[in-house]
């Protein structure tokens, strides 16, 4: 038994994080013993390099920058915290993975998915999450949900067509894969969106024949 | 004209930094125009990056991570500083460069010289330096002159057989690479080395035809 590896996707606003804690809460609740970590970020390394790709003040920071710099910090979560997590048997959240940076760098930018994914492949090596919720919502929409709360960050003030073009990413690479990429209306009350993601991922997990006593004995709990 | 780009290798302590200052002050003084930047860093962006790298408190940085990292400041530094001057012709000087990954990370902590040379590709693209000086010191030795001055960084703070494998590393590039790569015995008095680069680079720099008055008509001096 290796775990399970989920991550969320969607644009800046969709409400990843908000869906991520609360399916970490759920899980928790069912039993299972899970993480959740943002990206970038998730450990002291990944979150001091988080700070320079999103403070606004390196607004001359190169796409390939960029590109390097998230690779970056997912080297050092996938090796410091996710895999040891995963082969523990743990239920590993990932507030974005891999899928964002080909959206973000190889559509957004215009680096090109391909060299996005080859600048990543020592980064993530074989490592691929096993359900992918993509929240989905309208660009414009979900970058206002911020926009008076906080500052926001270099990411975020990208401009609009920025925005589209990344919508428009996540949309093509999850019609590509919906083996792995489930589609969630995110223009909905929180807790109803949150309830399809618990429905969807208690199906997932009994599919896998994953059950919360084998993981516990599992975990020796 | 394409400018003229130089790089100084070399251990921890072999006194690169001295000498690349040295050579920067002596072609200034011949009326080239000419650039000094330093690995990891040379731009706000890398200098940042630069932090994370060698502040102690990062002990556990994965090796690949350290290899994404510097190859993210590095692509900065390319971009920003030097492709842009040496298509305005100038002299570009390098307190290291990729030699310095290839032997620190491929060799010295042992990721294999191919991968780190692929990490890198996207950040180097077709960039080399012309001429490269590998000042050439015992690493015990090279280490040791800085001791007494101040607190050692991350990297100068690995263990003796690192700085030995990062020594013979080296040895090995300069040893392949004899064309491009002019080693330096950096045990002799500053101003002794200092001359014989000068000389070797005055050497260089007629024999690719570069003239003073030639660069500064260039330059519109």
């Amino acid at each position: 038994m290796s775990g399970l590896f989920i991550s969320f996707e969607g644009n800046d606003g969709a409400g990843k994080s908000t869906q991520a804690e609360l399916l970490k809460k759920h899980l928790s609740e069912e039993g299972f013993s899970c993480c959740l970590f943002r990206e970038p970020g998730g450990t002291d390394i990944s979150e001091k390099i988080r700070e320079i790709i999103l403070d606004n003040a390196n607004y001359k920071m190169k796409h390939l920058t960029e590109a390097y710099l998230y690779a970056a910090a997912r080297c050092q979560l996938v090796r410091e915290k996710i895999m040891p997590a995963l082969k523990g048997g743990q239920i590993v959240i990932c507030d974005r993975f891999l899928d964002s940076s080909l959206v973000y760098q190889g559509i957004g930018r215009g680096l090109g998915t391909d060299i996005v994914k080859d600048i990543n492949k020592y980064a993530v090596g074989s490592l691929k999450p096993d359900l992918t919720f993509f929240l989905h919502l309208d660009p414009a929409e979900a970058i206002n949900r911020h926009k008076d709360e906080r500052e926001l960050d270099r990411m975020e003030n990208q401009k609009a067509y920025f925005h589209n073009r990344v919508y428009r990413g996540f949309l093509d690479i999850a019609h590509g894969e919906s083996e792995r990429i489930v589609t969630v209306e995110a223009n909905r009350p929180l807790k109803v969106i949150s309830a399809e993601i618990a429905r969807i991922i208690d199906s997932f997990i009994n599919g896998r024949g994953l059950q919360n006593e084998q993981l516990k004995r599992f975990f020796g709990q």
